[in-house]
């Protein structure tokens, strides 16, 4: 049932600087695994079924890093302000009325049916405080055949009256929801602690949540250095860290105990950048967002040389798109005005680079997805350019760097998850 | 016949800073000129017929004031270079297959008709040098119904063989081109003197084109002070020039004559910003453009506090977007990383002044269009975002701006130009 083979032409990354390409090739799907890409179709697999695409693009599935389902209602809004002043009077706001089923289910609704129809195969997400709701949209996204990672944000400081938990509620709240999800034995959700980021958590409430994190082997997610007023911010907060990250690392959240994703990392000092390479801490690149709020720009380039994790998060709705070809591109243009404005010593990103990190770079958040390098588990999302219409032809690389800028939901007409057909 | 009324919710500008916006309003349309915006329908239009578009959102007709329809088949791609490098292995050799009068009907059918869907109702654009198939791309454009300038391009030095053109040449290709246009009688579609940059321009053939657009009152349009290399040779070409804008104005070609469009403008200092006020030259502002080729940032909030016209441009292909909705957006964030990269006194772009920009602020290089006020030509859009399903009402301002990152050509349902429907 999960073997079979699609036929098309054929993109893919097997590592950040280096792209493979088909014009014509079959990728093989051998028990929800990808067995390989290749050019004639070899023998052992002659009998599995063949879907034929003929000239649609097949690339592996993308994987959004970071985006915040509860403010999916105010997507491409409040786009006038910065981080903080963004939170209290937008985004506070609107996450409290998740404590309302009625209100979460409707919301999410919406916004799981906006992924399920994109290229996105897998995603990091965050919740809001509320239990219940959180576990609604997790029943949701498990529903859609996606994989996502979903985490109940804790936050016990600095945050108005209806955002706000005590520590021990907090706490008390996450390990009742940890328990529920263990229940409902999910197949492709799953939980990840949610610190919201340190001005909104406690010391006590960090270094809880690094110990449950250790105990249980439980992943991370939060935000890092992002914009200069929270760093100001939490060095006020925080005299006795020597950075931001480190605020994390004192917790046990910041990778040593299990996988974490940092959001933005727009303004990480070298301390930060060789604590996130020694402790393997993905990063998840959100340029709209970074531009949106006016938070700057990362210097991306110099964390994938250095072999630090570099995905793309869309961040939605500090970013206002929950595409990921979208945050291709402007990774793209954000890098080139780096470049431009501010430093010429951090290189402009490539389309390779960017196609990497929205496939395999936030890929191997989730272990071996994001290519179609043999062994990988089978996500594959098929693009109709049909209606791209030039005078010449382009090479699978060139007609997905043309979908960054032109790409809608009309031109993903196939969607694979670990296997699975979802369309 | 062109006395109608339009029934639905209504966003328009008055002036850079201030727009005005209704939930639920007529604007009426009297023989081709807008009569106004109403809460209630005036006595006086009773017998008009009301085209009833209930909750949609009418805004007036949006100008492209610099894009590039040969360039339009190879959108999206060669991100990757810089201005000089750019036009000369992308854009002039695609530009030479516009001798083929073929090639070019079938690469110009594209461009129209993208042009034709979108949300664009005015155009001020750049064929190639040859005179055949410019007529043959405006004679496409009449037929869409949109309002245009299309130019000739000029150029007899520093461009490929099969891109240049001798100065005599050039010359009289360019009154050949005029007086069949001449002939042709079109009704929307305008010829515009279009010296491509002072690189590829000699002294003689500016001047001697600056003396057709004194003789004929004809408008120009060209490139100014787009990229840094580019600058440096244009004062090596011309060192007795002030600044590069000084090399039109020396030539009678920077709007002392004419009304004068210059595409780009990131790097104009005081001078030059000051001799466009004076001239009353407009700055085509291309965000996307500026991004992707590295050029910069315009300080585009200084220009309009100056009170220098200032409009938006697709830059196409520069620019991989023919949709100003996508180029109101870049605009914003453009400026936005401006602000928190380069330089914080020049302040950060209001969606009230990208959308100016896109409306008014282009469509009066055309005289009275891009807005709703008494007695304006009536060119009008209307949109349809029952797709971009949120929790909360929006007014229509904010119905807008959620689609500067959200519209696709699916949200463009009616479009009316000079008073005439044509969907």
């Amino acid at each position: 049932m999960n073997d079979f083979v699609l036929h098309g032409a054929v993109l893919y990354c097997e590592n950040s600087s280096s792209m493979k390409e088909y014009e014509d090739a079959y990728v093989v799907c051998e028990n929800g695994l990808c067995a390989g890409v290749f050019e004639e179709l070899p023998e052992k697999y002659s009998d599995f079924p063949v879907e034929d695409y003929w000239d649609k693009l097949i690339i592996p599935g993308l994987t959004d890093l970071h985006t915040h389902a509860p403010q999916y209602t105010f997507r491409g809004l409040f786009g006038d302000m910065e981080l903080l002043e963004w939170l209290n009077s937008a985004t506070f706001p609107e996450e409290m009325q998740y404590d309302d089923p009625e209100y979460a289910e409707a919301a999410y609704d919406l916004f799981t049916e906006d992924l399920y129809i994109g290229a996105t195969t897998r995603a990091v997400i965050f919740a809001t405080k509320h239990t219940d709701s959180t576990l609604m949209l997790m029943d949701m996204l498990e529903d859609t055949g996606l994989v996502t990672y979903v985490g109940k944000v804790n936050m016990d400081r600095n945050t108005p009256d209806g955002c706000r938990e005590t520590t021990e509620e907090s706490l008390r709240e996450t390990v009742r929801w940890l328990d529920c999800v263990e229940e409902r034995g999910y197949e492709r959700t799953m939980p990840i602690l949610t610190p919201r980021f340190t001005p909104a958590c406690s010391d006590r409430l960090m270094r809880e949540l690094g110990e449950l994190s250790a105990a249980r082997s439980l992943p991370v997610q939060s935000h890092l250095s992002e914009n200069l007023e929270e760093i100001r911010l939490v060095s006020e907060l925080c005299p006795d860290s020597r950075f931001y990250g480190d605020t994390y690392e004192k917790a046990g959240l910041f990778g040593s105990n299990a996988p974490c994703v940092m959001a933005h990392c727009v303004w990480s000092g070298t301390e930060e950048q060789d604590l996130m390479k020694k402790n393997g801490v993905y990063i998840a690149h959100c340029p709209q967002s970074n531009m949106r709020l006016s938070s700057g720009v990362a210097p991306v380039s110099l964390y994938l040389d250095k072999g630090i994790h570099v995905g793309l998060g869309t961040d939605c709705s500090a970013g206002a798109e929950l595409s990921l070809f979208s945050a291709m591109r402007d990774a793209v243009l954000a890098s080139n005005m780096r470049w431009r404005l501010s430093d010429q010593n951090v290189r402009k990103l490539s389309f390779a680079e960017v196609f990497y990190m929205a496939t395999l770079g936030g890929g191997s958040f989730f272990g071996k997805a994001g290519s179609f390098l043999p062994g990988y588990e089978f996500d594959a999302v098929v693009l109709d350019d049909e209606n791209v219409q030039t005078m010449h032809p382009a090479t699978p690389a060139e007609r997905a760097e043309r979908l960054m800028y032109l790409l809608d939901d009309r031109n993903v007409v196939g969607k694979y998850v670990r296997g699975t057909k979802l369309y």
